[in-house]
């Protein structure tokens, strides 16, 4: 594969499975690319909650708004530019501001592989 | 280990390893943490130019400012959240414009141990 450049508009952005938040997520690059992981954009809807157990080690860059991640050792708010790392076997909570958030995200594997 | 928050100022920003250029890069997860990826944050000064063959799969995040990033099939130029995706394998330049950059990357496998 060579180089490629994503912007949230090449994602197609769909409810995450499993949950009826107003939370969407759309991968990029994933298991149909090739290569060993998933990048995508996620679009979170006011005062919103997800609760998941990690089946991937995932990576979340903060591109608007603001989240707060509450995993084994208590809560992190992370803003625009900021990182949350959720190691896979963590149980987390991700919840949304009044603001929002846009996120981008790396996984490793791929979560849809993982059933994650 | 459990979920860990990150920002720019927790990186330990170093000039790129074997290059002159004023781009520095500073791990925030990496092989000394256990785990598969490595994490990080980049700064580049204006109109600085680097040649780096891919030895992991490199995603960068552009948070400020803009990167065009030449590969086989030619340039893409990022910005504020848009992404680019470096494949292991690919000859890529990364050069930044006037007003520099601030990325965030994420690699598989750990790019120390690769030698990259």
């Amino acid at each position: 594969m060579p180089v490629r450049k994503f912007a949230l508009a090449d994602a197609s952005l769909e409810r995450s499975p499993g949950q009826d938040a107003d939370i969407f997520a759309g991968n990029v690059i994933d298991q149909r690319h090739g290569g060993p992981i998933t990048i995508g954009y996620g679009r979170y809807g006011p005062d919103q909650s997800l609760d998941e157990t990690m089946t991937v080690h995932d990576v979340m860059v903060v591109l608007e708004g603001r989240l707060t991640v509450t995993g084994s050792a208590g809560p992190v708010t992370a803003g625009p530019g900021e990182i949350v790392y959720m190691p896979k076997g963590e149980k987390v909570t991700i919840r949304s501001h009044a603001e929002g958030a846009v996120t981008a995200y790396v996984t490793y594997p791929h979560w849809q592989e993982a059933g994650g």
